[in-house]
């Protein structure tokens, strides 16, 4: 089915700035506008299964958007990883519901981004609760066991 | 501090080897062999927090490694995502530990490669519980109420 792209992303920034605002719009065209349109992207929601191909993505995220509560969601702490034609980012984000003084919950989330005939377009996202705070600064590692590693 | 490097790995898929192979033998040096030695790797091992620089995560190698419970460890189901300098994959791994019937238990991890002057070396290894089984299939997005994305 071919659909119209209304936007190009230059640069994997741009798809990921266009990525948290359609986030935090609740926007679904938007955001599946982000996505490679492809058989092979792979969307992993926290807690989530592991989601591969363009329409069970989509369907994913009509199911969050439907729930109607709209989310506040900033990209933090980017670690960038660019290649010509692929780039990797590595961020925290800071999940909140709308209002002052929301508790803010934090997710991490690998986004990789694919060079495609219409720009760069998202072809992953891996996104983790962060642990139970506190959380342990970055430099020390946490002292849990990790029995699976 | 200048290290003495064993091994080139000329492809992402040798260096995802290794590390599967490191894994498996709890050898830490191996380990770290298939690991970029920069500041900006990241680590996050399933419900660990999100560890970055290499020394931070060779202690968290090293810990896990010092419970003594060696790990069969197998990468199934990748999807993969190739640049020139840059290369991701996305797989499910199976961890179990030793035994014919010890239980499975699956992993979703993120596997990022990079390119460097001593060949392509692991930059980001972000890895996840899958959820309880049953696991759904694929192709069918999970039922479950996601409040969080």
């Amino acid at each position: 089915m071919p659909r119209t792209r209304s936007k190009l992303f230059p640069t994997p920034d741009d798809a990921e700035t266009a990525f948290y605002e359609a986030f935090e719009r609740a926007d679904l065209a938007a955001m599946m506008a982000v996505w490679a349109e492809s058989d092979e992207i792979v969307c992993i929601h926290p807690q989530g299964p592991r989601l591969a191909g363009f329409e069970a993505v989509r369907e994913s995220w009509a199911q969050i958007f439907s729930g109607g509560s709209q989310l506040r969601v900033r990209a933090t702490e980017a670690r960038s990883y660019d290649g010509p034609t692929l780039a990797v980012h590595n961020v925290v984000e800071l999940v909140a519901p709308p209002g002052e003084n929301a508790p803010v919950t934090p997710v991490f989330a690998t986004n990789v981004y694919e060079l495609t005939e219409g720009g760069w377009r998202m072809v992953v996202h891996h996104a983790t609760p962060a642990p139970e705070s506190p959380r342990p600064a970055e430099e020390e590692p946490s002292s849990q066991a990790h029995t699976l590693h």
